[in-house]
């Protein structure tokens, strides 16, 4: 019933899903919705409660969605996952909720519902026919405060995570090296720390653990609802008052600041040899930053600097690498901005039958040498800006990503006003702003290298490898 | 004045030193004194505080030290450097000892004095003539409890430690390269931290910081007292209830439990190219239990297979890539066993002159899978463990060697009785253990490779370190 999003370097089987996550987590985040009547209202409740609301007459359903400033890179050293665990806990029940009763009331009165866990927010959303609002916020306002957290419950649910991760990770070799590369990228901030948690963690996250976390950051005050659909802000605002508004706040809501990452000096490899992979593949990450965290412009000029460079068929990556050379069978590339800290640029690619990865890695390096050392052409950067305004401005239609990508927005250190200013800003990025962060952010000792090959138990060697060029 | 032991594989300039250093650790905390008056007696104070006195005659010296088990593992995340820097606020002063008084008295009175950080413990330390020991622990005792920290005196210091920094870490290579090992090689456990701290975190450190850490762990119940030289353990008894044994105790004074290392899926490199690096460097570190956290036997056997593979001219790896071979110009290894949560197996290698470094990594590789393989021969045990037991022997005839390795066990996880049976548990080695160990730890996957390059900055080109071997 749950579905959790828990970091997509984790949860999704093949590279590519990771990267089109990736992406599309980025474009959540900051775009103007299109639709003339969508221009978002945000206010804050007596309690602190945060409030969006995001008028959409199309059709008689809302999508509501609450939002906790809280994610996996606020755990505790030695309690990691237990933001994602507290995330399916909060379907266990209350007071006047049997456990596992949540979302079977959503579903008797027609709705759906789901939840998910990042490194920087947890949020829970439902959608549902209008008339239900009252219903859904009540529901949802009640566990907010009024969570019970039975030990036999919590016990029951750390075997459940077990398994996820299980499927998840440890069944899927991108997984387990996408894992052990952002462990090894990241020095000091828990951003290094996998969203559903290490398994020996897991196994030893206990009931207190739970009922501490969920006390410390769930609250009124440090949460943010989000509205979307046939509703007007007068209407949310009554029933917000009525039901979240009686929540009480906390005095400690707002979370510790993270350890900062100190400067990299060396670049970091890591290769996993796996008979379960497909092909060989490469993926690279750089340290970057992120919208909350950028100077001004960019992370705009970030955005474009890797769709023109890496996005999508049409870019200098996949023209040279899969069109022009035939070295990889699918290449790639995206930048995560949507972070609280930090962001990342990536970039991918899948090795062609009978091509070496270090080939690969070659070609790679050309192509983002070239855009370092001369730009992109204004063409280039023209094109790539129409397409991302573009793309965002149909995203919009979806009443569910548009509420994402204000709860996102404001859960990860963002305000409306940046969602909403995002094509603006994008329409000020020059061809010698992309040069200028290619050159500052697309450098060599920021970066982790993953290598995943396809290696026969039978012929797999004892030996280092650092001769990767003699296969795949 | 202060000479700080900061965790041996950042402040030591040459990859020599770092090794050697490391070796010494795993001696010093193990291994029973020869000398037939030396038996160290053991008892515990009222208020918690253990004691350790070990008789040594031959002259009218004694060396005198103070361990907390504390160090830069306990520090809180975004806090590193905190248990260092509170080594040199300890000579700060106290209501009745002026601001840096503390080593002036010392010197005075004809003595030396020093202090060290490491991950796992603290220590204090002075050699004076024995009548002036009184005075030496009626001084430790008033700092244990009486510290003052003024704000002036945390900010002046922090700079000192910034500089300390700059010197043994930045400017050299190989501190810089060891630096990014230890950090992209712990995953989740603080061995990755460097002892010294973090730059940027270093220089936020605070006056309350360093309250906070010294009224958290400096307390008689986190502390061991170990008095080495010409004392009976009478006099040391009644000494130490009349100076240490006034100290209060503290509620909470165990440490809390550092996270765990989740398991390695792939194994990591980190290539450094610097213009300031001398020849070609490799270095790799597996990871490994250490004495306090093997099973029985498994550390004992570490150690021995270290040897015979790695430690001094005569191991194989020596005799293969310097003497036979001559492709590295040195290369050695070493077992650092002495932590309280888990070890490292390590290995490195200079490149001769006009030997590609991934050549030289090949045979240290070939050296490495035969001992794996084909384990070590009876001949070879016994003469390493013969040298083992002989080079701690002579060890023991140094007053503050014999002292360390007393107080390091102790703060460490171990015990005196650890120490004493450690030659009796080296005997019990066989070779079939050895290979069990080999085959079990020296392992892919657990494992780094740091790679140091010179590379001249007018020829370092912006590629990646794929072709390492076309270099050097």
């Amino acid at each position: 019933m749950i579905d959790s999003f828990t970091g997509p370097a984790l949860l999704r089987a093949s590279a590519m899903a990771v990267f089109a996550v990736f992406a599309a987590g980025a474009i959540l985040g900051a775009v103007r919705p299109a639709m003339a009547e969508a221009r978002a209202s945000h206010f804050k409740l007596g309690n602190g409660m945060e409030v969006v609301v995001i008028p959409d007459h199309r059709a008689p359903v809302v999508t509501h969605m609450v939002w906790y400033r809280v994610g996996a890179a606020d755990e505790k050293p030695g309690k990691s996952g237990i933001a994602h665990f507290l995330e399916h806990l909060m379907f266990k029940g209350t007071e006047k909720i049997a456990p596992g009763d949540f979302s079977k009331i959503i579903a008797r009165n027609g709705g759906e519902d789901n939840a998910f866990t990042g490194h920087d927010a947890t949020a829970y959303f439902q959608r549902v026919a209008k008339d239900r609002l009252p219903l859904i916020m009540e529901m949802e306002a009640d566990r907010m405060e009024n969570l019970r957290l039975l030990e036999k419950d919590v016990l029951t649910e750390r075997k459940v995570i077990l398994e996820e991760r299980r499927s998840r990770v440890d069944n899927s070799p991108s997984s387990i090296l996408g894992e052990q590369m952002m462990a090894a990228l990241y020095q000091s901030h828990p951003y290094g720390v996998p969203v559903i948690g290490w398994e020996h963690e897991i196994a030893e996250l206990e009931q207190p653990d739970a009922i501490k976390f969920y006390q410390r950051y769930y609250a009124p005050n440090n949460a943010i609802l989000v509205v979307a659909g046939d509703v007007t802000e007068a209407e949310v605002r009554k029933l917000a008052k009525k039901t979240y508004g009686k929540a009480k706040p906390r005095a400690e809501r707002v979370r510790d600041a993270r350890p900062r990452e100190p400067k990299h000096a060396a670049p970091v490899r890591v290769t996993l040899e796996d008979p379960r992979a497909g092909s060989a593949t490469i993926q690279r990450y750089y340290l970057s930053p992120a919208y909350s965290s950028a100077e001004p412009g960019e992370a705009e000029a970030l955005e474009l600097l890797m769709k023109v460079a890496t996005s999508g068929t049409t870019s200098r990556l996949y023209k040279s690498l899969v069109v022009e050379k035939k070295k990889a069978a699918d290449a790639g590339g995206w930048y995560g901005g949507s972070g609280l800290d930090s962001g990342r640029l990536g970039v991918y690619a899948v090795a062609a039958e009978g091509v070496a990865i270090s080939e690969v890695e070659a070609a790679i390096d050309e192509v983002l040498a070239d855009v370092r050392e001369n730009g992109i052409t204004q063409k280039e950067l023209d094109r790539a800006r129409m397409d991302a305004i573009a793309s965002h401005i149909y995203g919009s239609d979806s009443q569910s990503s548009l509420a994402r990508r204000y709860g996102w927005a404001l859960a990860s250190g963002r305000t409306v006003a940046d969602v909403e200013s995002w094509p603006e800003r994008l329409r000020k990025v020059s061809v010698e702003d992309v040069k200028r962060v290619a050159q500052k952010h697309l450098i060599e000792k920021q970066s982790i290298t993953g290598i995943l090959l396809p290696v026969e138990k039978a012929t797999k060697r004892s030996k280092k490898g650092n001769d990767e060029a003699r296969k795949s």
